[in-house]
């Protein structure tokens, strides 16, 4: 059912030219270096469960969808937080599943479940009502089968490397399990603290604790909190990691006086902190894990714009992650300057910028990365990992940072089995991308293939220091 | 002269798509959702004057361009607050009409007029300084002629239902002597309290007598207010309103404690409301408004963004609505989450949104419209009405929010012959955009047929509740 | 190797309507309204030095992708403040450049250069590691040429006029030099008073004083400082100027007291100033300079939203222009309000406006310029002139302004070989987009020849009073 030719132009020139292209990467392996896989899945390589729990349950592409269009998150099985009741029937969740799979059309979401279905498990026919039960039982049937466990997915997507993400205070034992395991796939982790910065949420003083305990030392001023923060970089470096990761609301980085921050941290510990404390100490972390990153080697990615949780009723009902992250407008040149002056020009230091603000991607990004050698700029994120928001941000940032200040594609997803899918698409657009330059004889096809390339696997690698 | 493959792509394949897509919904009825038409104009059915009283003095798209290129809005017949003098001649208005129309090359006024021209007036040459006077006889003669009489138009429109736009205090007596006159043709009324929110305007003082003398009672507190308003909204549900409407430079909401929001309504009776006092109250009474929406069933569309009356001479000398508004970037992800968190998950509410910042697309509304069950998306507003504007839209809408959560085409125009140009022109854009899709395969044909056919008719009718 | 059909669309509907359209304005003469060249070159016309002084060292869109890149502007040959050593082997940097060049891929840089390299130079192959020496040598023979003289390729160029950007102290002795000269070139200057503006730039007092030197009276009161701008102005005009132009972070124009303006300009000249007051400062003169313009009938030009010398770094070694400069979210609507309201409507000002924020062209600056007579939006700038920066600026104004509230293209440059290859890739870019619409039937193939030679000669004549 998958047209092979699908996401290029449908002028003859660009499509013969996109197909081309796109041989030469097609069959390039994997490299994943920014997602939200659980390594436990590839720790214990037990079997997935049913269609249901694999698909629908954890991806919030779908289940948002859904809800916007009145159906009770409760009705698709997703877990509440006070245990109430749920569907448990997975049969009933996925003929839901099947009947509404229309709200998708035009969708990345389409794009990916009709891939999924077809190349990992052999579906023949789309979903909808009438086939939903079919397919749940093919993919089912599928599910209990030793090529459909996670190690032989991983295998069998030819993944040359997947990177998950972890907070500060991660003991990484799935991570051990799987080097300890023999299994030759690479999985490796992402240092990301937030929830050690956030001084402002509930759990911030038990990922403190959590900390401490995993460095073995209490922490009790600001100066053993940066000394744990660096102690469990130098763990993550140990098991394989190369990257740290930071999700910010606005991208702002400043640096506060040594006595300021002490008394800011010790006021968080009291539980005393402000909402602008919050703020300013983010902003100050910001340049401190900079500095970090400067000495270590370790490359900084940093996630800003996404008001998390925007709905209060569906929070507290079921939990972060359930698609009410709202983005908001974000300004990068000021906000980034200090940290830029002070770490920017270092021959060492990679800062990856990921926006969710398509506005800042002419007017602040691309400039940004065109003249900063530390800063290189992050694929189309969440919202924008799709055909359009592909395209608009080469579009948008190729003409002033060139290619060679980007890196490459994340897939950035919990679900699995659609990482083939993702690459594919993004393969696919990148590739229609040069086609059309090289239709439009900006560049020659000779240079199409050697950015094509590039784009799949060059930047990547080099970009993530994998 | 109108090409029949007129703002389809020209790529072969996207444009037989797009045609075959554009024959199944080209004769489907105009519902008209949102829009300025004056009701007196159906409820009279008097003959439409002469060919410039007709389309130039009312259309503030044209002679907003004639302006721009310094042609004096007297020499164009604009009548002056001042009753001073202004152009008379109406030929002459429109021979200056002729010689510069070419000013509108490439704009969405010179689409729909060519239409217009064509297919309601039968004109059969391009309008310039040579043709104006022969196509203003044509025009002219035809107005003059019953098949030319606003119901008979809007019986060859096939116009299904048409929605005017009403001030809270106004007595509906010309949607009421339509009804009663017999005639079959649906025109209802939209409640639009504006004037009675914008507690700085000179008019306030008297909308909000005459609000009280429609209800009956003075209104001399904020519970009167609020009352009044309640029972106009019985009023005009009662005269066959499903919608409210709502106008607002930025799109905030927050609720105020009661004694708040009676003292500062006791301040603006008593003209003593300052800038942050308007500001509150506005931001108050969405919130109000939203919970009116819940409880009675209305559909409450909010249009933000507009600066009016920007340019203060042309307001003094020439009131509202002469071109003079202009947009300034709107923020909703923080504006509207008091009322979303509020109300955004009622499932009998909906709200629809509009807004001239497009860089809101993609960031804040698509994504409120994929999660919130309450959140529409409304067409591509003003300035966005074209080609280009509402190609943008679904470009940058369609990926997180899928077409589901958008509810069809508003033509909104105050000029009524050219509604069927306007409807047109929508629903080819929207074919060419399914028709793109196709050719790329990311949906199916039979699936962008059905699209095609929801986007003309079915999203608007469901979203409006018509 | 330049393809003749570069730059347009490879539909061939579309690629045949573009090729007409360029064929009509390919050899129209260049009238270049706003640019950087050194008006000394052509006043002594020397002869260039060698290829990498000509090229490379004085252009910051190729040295800013190379330090990104990590390439140390030293070995650039940058010229560093201290005069600190930095590479003298020209050689040595050309060849960096060659082996670096594919960095431009996709870039305007790209296309520029290698049109001038084949067009204006004559090379033959593409510019890389082996081939570098090579056409270092064949430029740098051509250089030695008489014909390569600049006064030969301004001939060549089949430049009608071209405008530089001169302080408002400037002697403008190569300008006169020039004109007594008898040579037939026209070049003359732009009025750009933006160090007179800038209080609290470090040269500002000096350029105070010079300001007073070239009127001959000391400038001691906000009066003197007046009136001396007032008589450059007039000097200015008497060489041939027509045109202004002011640079600002944010385009904020409002007026202040004479009293506060006066106590302002005293703490200023005393060193006092604060930030407040330097924006205040320039807010105002934004007034008094579109004051003067409305006086004395020069074209007012208004480059807003780049913030300059980002990168202090950079900025202390080098100094200013070094690519450092990254653009900022810009507010047009109600900033420029004031301004718009006392000078918007005058018959005989223009007031052309520039942005970085792509954001503003559809939800500001289109609106204001299909409204107001004075305001004309300059072409897309700086890092949006290029293919995919023009295009959008056409998609996002067209609809709203027309093209006839546009001015055409400035090349905008320092590098004075690039120009004709600017030229005509705007020229391309217009044509395709003509092309476009008339392919789409939204405008006729005789409409779009007609726009097309505006968009390329009549409109900047116009705009510019040249």
């Amino acid at each position: 059912m998958l047209n092979p030719d699908r996401y290029f132009d449908p002028d003859p020139t660009i499509r013969s030219l996109a197909r081309r292209l796109y041989m030469m990467v097609k069959e390039l392996p994997l490299v994943c270096p920014h997602g939200h896989v659980d390594p436990r899945l590839l720790a214990e390589n037990a079997p997935f469960p049913n269609p249901a729990e694999l698909i629908i349950i954890p991806d919030h592409y779908i289940f948002r969808m859904f809800y916007s269009q009145g159906i009770p998150l409760e009705s698709l099985g997703i877990p509440r937080r006070d245990g109430g009741s749920v569907e448990q029937d997975q049969r009933k969740i996925w003929q839901k599943f099947g009947e509404n799979f229309h709200l998708f059309r035009g969708t990345p979401t389409s794009c990916w479940l009709k891939q999924e279905f077809e190349e990992v498990f052999g579906i023949q026919e789309p979903l909808n009502a009438k086939t939903a039960m079919t397919i749940y039982d093919q993919i089912g049937e599928k599910l209990s089968q030793p090529e459909f466990l996670p190690r032989a997915l991983y295998e069998r997507f030819n993944i040359e490397v997947l990177v998950t993400t972890d907070s500060a205070s991660d003991s990484l034992e799935y991570h051990r399990k799987i080097r300890e395991s023999g299994w030759k796939g690479r999985v490796i982790p992402t240092f990301r603290p937030d929830k050690a910065v956030n001084i402002l949420q509930p759990g911030w003083k038990d990922e403190i604790e959590q900390l401490g305990r995993s460095t073995g030392r209490e922490i009790a001023s600001f100066e053993d909190y940066v000394k744990a923060l660096e102690e469990r970089r130098r763990f993550f470096i140990s098991t394989g990691a190369t990257t740290t990761d930071h999700a910010v609301v606005e991208p702002y980085a400043a640096e506060m006086s040594r006595g300021e921050v002490d008394a800011l941290f010790d006021r968080a510990l009291r539980g005393e902190a402000t909402e602008e404390d919050a703020c300013l100490f983010t902003a100050h972390m910001l340049m401190e894990f900079a500095r970090m990153s400067v000495d270590d080697g370790m490359v900084m990615q940093l996630h800003a714009g996404s008001f998390r949780n925007h709905n209060d009723v569906i929070f507290e009902k079921f939990g972060p992650d359930k698609g009410c992250d709202i983005p908001v407008a974000c300004e990068f040149t000021r906000n980034l300057r200090a940290l830029l002056n002070k770490y920017g020009n270092e021959p060492g230091f990679r800062l990856i910028l990921f926006t969710l603000d398509e506005s800042t991607y002419s007017r602040e990004l691309a400039p940004m990365a065109g003249h900063y050698p530390a800063v290189k700029l992050g694929p189309a994120w969440w919202f924008h990992d799709s055909r359009e928001g592909m395209t608009r941000f080469r579009r948008r940032t190729t003409e002033t940072a060139g290619i060679y200040n980007t890196v490459g594609f994340n897939d950035d997803t919990r679900a699995f089995p659609s990482i083939p899918a993702r690459h594919d698409l993004a393969r696919r657009i990148d590739c229609n991308f040069l086609g059309t330059l090289a239709a439009e004889h900006v560049i020659e096809e000779d240079e199409a293939q050697a950015m094509a390339v590039d784009l799949a696997r060059n930047l990547v690698k080099a970009a993530y220091k994998l």
